[in-house]
């Protein structure tokens, strides 16, 4: 009888609540400030923006808040999801090392998103809210929260990055079977769109840009709110079922992760498979390592600094302090344009500054080359963003072949790559470029950061 | 507590082996027929192109025949597929009927075809082959060759119809992502594309086409086998682990189904997931309606001949006793490329004479609208070829809320529709047309039929 493939949860073992690190922290995080006052702010501050019970959740040091039963419900389609242990990729490498992940990519939308686009359209849609406008690189984040829209009856406007709103037609294709509205970003219907055409009238976008077009538009009309797919506390805190799944997954396997990594851009799904872990060992439990990967050509944990920031590129957000590039610095077009964020989330760079985690990065096409060898043994053709956990693990169980450890790794395999597959059309006629970051362009943008007395 | 959405079943249960439906049948199924004596053709006449264990499966009248533990430790990586409830579906239409659906979209490659492009790898690479030709409509099967082909060291060669090959490019990419190489059909790489490309070069190819230069490449070269995705006996059988894991689910949900629903091409997934249930009928079961959807631009079970035909456009192939439009037919250029085919798998046709199954067909823009209505309360976005099926099962929901009857509607949800979103821009932009099949083209290709005496 051969060893075990896949660890199924029924869905009525799925997590009745979120997990809340903030209760669990060592050091309390640093509180988001105003930029005009650089006092803290307060929940009335971002009341134009979200809704009250969000908010609530924002700032919130309860250890555990539940999960209300309609999300749950929507959860069901497709939650808990699957643990796999890759057997097959283990043997191509030929590593003593056990390699699982938990596979996100069985929602509708295709990636981890959707355990943060119900629940923040389910609080909109029962704080009376009718629309929101949201962000997106890659276009997961927007087609997660379409999704959600179509669900409970909300209008949802998309701001995509055009370069990959160019890039990944199918993803618009997709928010739009869903219902919703996308357009390329920067654009001409916000002043924060304009006013960066105006400079550059072919600029490829960025993810800080969009966030301020889709600020924008919620700030300024009364029926909408804003959705944010990463960075918040609330979001990574709706994330973290995955990795209270994962432990429960384990306990079906008999087994315990010693690494843990997953890929960082804004932060969310890293945060989602790590947090509950990492919580476990703050209240005494098991030290694990807990490595985040990301891109060489938009490193913020890396390369950037820890200080007080914009969330946005247009400084219509609150600062916040976190790994940042400098909320004016534009990453190279790369694909995996979920990672094109020139910041970190707060909880995580906390805990990157905390030494409770790791940080490494890879350049574009290793993590391809390292994708393509998981679709050839495992069959999943991971997305682009995903494909640098994958890089992550497999490194590490190279390391358990040189050091001769059957170490028990975890990655979260946030998303597969259908509608990447014209990244892998370049990858395959080698026309992908690892083209690195701008230095001048990168020292320039974190000159710029706001002064904080410390 | 909310009713159980999603049924799984542990991998520890997952079917050990296939069901043939030849065991059980009332009247025995018409012998192919070798086109020049007429005669039964047997074993020997498919060496060229088959192992001899598929070629044992294909003439078998075992009950079961089990499936192979390597084979089945693959299906582990996605399989027992899950069945749910479509609480939400149910909602939105307003119905008293239960509707269920098997999805095969979990697998790999996206669909039900892995079931049977497993295990043909198996058996071929077991036999020492080493390249496999095959053909691909909408490009569903040929993936899933080609990811079969990754796991177990087989070049695999796709013949892909160029009216999909130019709609779908990332399926391309996908099946190269697996190392398989693609080509568009007609192509000139063969004698039978050669020859259709000199009378018309800009042939939008159909399965028959591609099936003669797939057939022709593994007839020529003494290292090649060929790999049929659908219509013959013992691909069929593979696809019947979806009805029987379907039948365990059942059990667990404490339900039956009433009415199956299923789309029809060449016949495969249809067959998965009704003939288990047809089976349990045969041998004193209970009486089911089972209903076969095929578009109404390629309808060969509802506007075909029952007659002996060729399964290719070139004759390479026997002569087997099905549906047909006349192996001669070319379907309009529709995006359901997986049903594009101008016959149907002899055991349908068989089932269909003998009154066990009914058939009906649906339009491009209304399967496309019941894909949509499904996305939006479902969150899956279905495969273009699943839509039929969609539709089925929503016409037999609205008819039992018409006779407030609340049957139990089961459908099989064969795959997803990631690789088929530019068909659903055009439904969005208003630029799908229901281009009927040209009726003189139909008589002529049935007025072609190979004559062959009762």
């Amino acid at each position: 009888m051969s060893q075990p493939t896949k660890f199924l949860l029924d869905e009525s073992r799925m997590p009745r609540d979120w997990y809340n690190i903030a209760a669990d922290l060592p050091v309390p995080l640093p509180p988001p400030l105003h930029p005009g006052t650089l006092q803290p702010i307060g929940p009335a501050d971002l009341a134009p923006l979200f809704p009250m019970e969000l908010i609530l959740q924002e700032v919130s040091t309860e250890r555990t808040i539940p999960i209300p039963e309609p999300v749950r419900e929507v959860f069901r389609l497709w939650r808990p999801s699957p643990l796999v242990r890759a057997h097959r990729l283990e043997k191509v490498l030929g590593t003593p090392a056990k390699i699982y992940y938990k596979y996100e990519g069985v929602s509708p939308a295709g990636s981890h998103k959707p355990n943060t686009a119900v629940p923040q359209a389910w609080y909109n849609a029962q704080a009376g809210v009718k629309k929101l406008s949201t962000e997106t690189g890659a276009g997961q984040w927007g087609s997660s929260l379409a999704f959600a829209g179509a669900l409970f009856k909300l209008e949802v406007k998309v701001f995509q990055v055009r370069v990959s709103f160019d890039q990944k037609p199918y993803r618009r294709a997709l928010m739009e079977t869903y219902g919703a509205t996308c357009v390329a970003s920067p654009s001409e219907e916000t002043n924060a769109g304009r006013a960066i055409l105006a400079q550059n009238p072919k600029h490829p976008g960025s993810l800080g840009i969009a966030i301020s077009e889709a600020v924008e538009v919620a700030a300024t009309n009364d029926d909408t709110k804003y959705a944010l797919g990463s960075v918040l506390n609330h979001v990574l805190m709706h994330q973290t079922i995955i990795g209270q799944e994962a432990m429960l997954q384990f306990e079906m396997a008999g087994d315990d992760p010693d690494v843990i990594v997953g890929c960082t851009g804004g932060g969310s799904n890293f945060a989602g498979i790590a947090f509950p872990f990492i919580g476990q060992q703050l209240r005494g439990g098991k030290k694990r390592r807990i490595v985040a990967v990301e891109p060489a050509a938009c490193p913020s944990l890396t390369r950037g600094k820890y200080a007080y920031d914009f969330g946005d590129t247009s400084h219509l957000t609150p600062l916040v302090k976190m790994h940042t590039l400098g909320s004016t610095f534009t990453p190279p077009g790369f694909h995996a344009g979920g990672l094109r964020y020139h910041g970190m989330a707060p909880l995580v760079s906390h805990l990157h500054q905390l030494k409770l985690i790791e940080a490494t990065s890879y350049k574009q096409n290793a993590c391809f080359e390292a994708g393509v060898l998981f679709a050839r043994s495992e069959g999943i053709v991971p997305a682009p963003e995903a494909n640098h956990a994958v890089k992550g693990a497999i490194e590490e169980a190279l390391r358990c072949k040189r050091e001769g450890r059957s170490e028990v790794i975890l990655f979260n395999l946030c998303g597969h790559g259908h509608f990447d597959m014209s990244a892998y059309m370049a990858f395959h006629a080698g026309q992908l470029v690892d083209q690195p970051y701008d230095e001048a362009e990168l020292a320039m943008a974190l000159s710029g950061l706001p002064s904080v007395p410390a």
